[in-house]
């Protein structure tokens, strides 16, 4: 039974990094001894090492043990060795591309099907929809398939953004950006604000956090959904 | 000889689409009796058929004809046929994806080093660089590859946007942005702001319009460069 927590965002204004999470996460692992955390996406660019040190540092004071990162061949053993996941947030791009070529997705997606808890941020939990292809982030690199998990039927935009009153800047907003994504794909796409997460047991996936998410479902009007409603009523 | 108008956005805030443009669109146009308007970039998801007819009208006041759209098949006719390009914005990754589709980036590239007046905006500018890697649009479609036209010795980021102050959105800003792209990538990026373009002739590449540009250079810090300055002295 899927147990999964996907965050729009690791970091509220105001706030340090996960601190919003610190329950959902301590409860999401309670069981877990060894949790593999998956630093592909690489925030402004930081290595691998360096994101999973900042990982480890937070997990350790929630008395959660993040499983030693020595080089990216290292996973293949530690995605079969672990009992929780977490992939942190940055270049959606970057993420999934090392995932198509280090081949890991067929074993992430049946450990997350068969029960180990999943923690995803931003990017990591864009991999969890359809596709990345409702992500806001730069196309750094190519990636042979856009295809992601496909662990919810929705596709994701993290942060998603309504339109600042008064901006004077003429580039699209997340909503014209989305309908675009309409007009050539079918999914049902969750904008999810910033402070507002998933929280998925088997077949239940619950809103949860601060704020709506603005549901986008081909040909219909944009529509808010509320803390609490289960987005299984959306298929 | 290189004739090309590379805009940041169609359109400035307050004003009509191209409006701010009217000047520069004649003079580059002086001599061209047949404009191809290429309309893959369908902003807002319009169809090909209706943002044609929309530049149409507005070229039908400059007193500049736009060639007929039938189908997507006339192109490679009506790119031999014409002496004038226009590619207008909207989503990027469509875009390019139909240039590869129908074979058109050697045909569009032979004609522009050769001397045929090309007009672009938003997507249309994006694509006459190194690659696609610093669009700001969502990757709706898969792309086979990211290169672009190579028109340019850079990538461009149109619309670019500094920080808003005071805003809580903890989403990356355009610059990290850039910065993730230049960890893999080694190509100069042009922040064209809104209201800026590019007047190239030849060599020369002109900052033109209302606002400098911000020029990032893999390892360097961002600098800005005014109206005026010639890029060619950035390569």
């Amino acid at each position: 039974m899927k147990k999964m927590l996907l965050a729009s965002t690791s970091t509220i204004y105001g706030q340090k990094y996960l601190d919003y999470l610190q329950d959902e996460i301590k409860n999401l692992f309670s069981k877990s001894k060894n949790i593999l955390f998956i630093p592909f996406a690489r925030p402004s660019g930081i290595t691998h090492l360096e994101y999973t040190e900042k990982v480890k540092k937070i997990f350790d004071k929630l008395n959660l043990s993040v499983l030693d990162y020595q080089n990216d061949e290292d996973f293949k053993e530690n995605i079969n060795k672990c009992d929780g996941l977490f992939v942190g947030g940055g270049n959606t791009f970057l993420l999934l591309n090392k995932l198509y070529e280090h081949q890991l997705i067929p074993i992430l997606s049946s450990k997350i099907i068969k029960g180990t808890p999943y923690f995803g941020t931003s990017a990591g939990t864009n991999i969890c929809g359809t596709s990345i292809g409702t992500t806001n982030d730069m196309p750094i690199i190519h990636v042979k398939n856009f295809k992601a998990l496909q662990m919810i039927p929705f596709n994701i935009n993290p942060h998603y953004l309504d339109p600042i009153k008064g901006h004077e800047h003429m580039g699209e907003s997340r909503e014209t950006r989305i309908k675009e994504f309409h007009k050539i794909n079918d999914q049902t796409v969750i904008g999810l604000r910033e402070g507002s997460f998933l929280n998925i047991i088997g077949n239940d996936i619950i809103l949860k956090g601060s704020k709506p998410a603005a549901i986008f479902k081909k040909g219909k009007e944009k529509f808010e959904i509320d803390n609490g409603f289960n987005l299984k009523n959306l298929i």
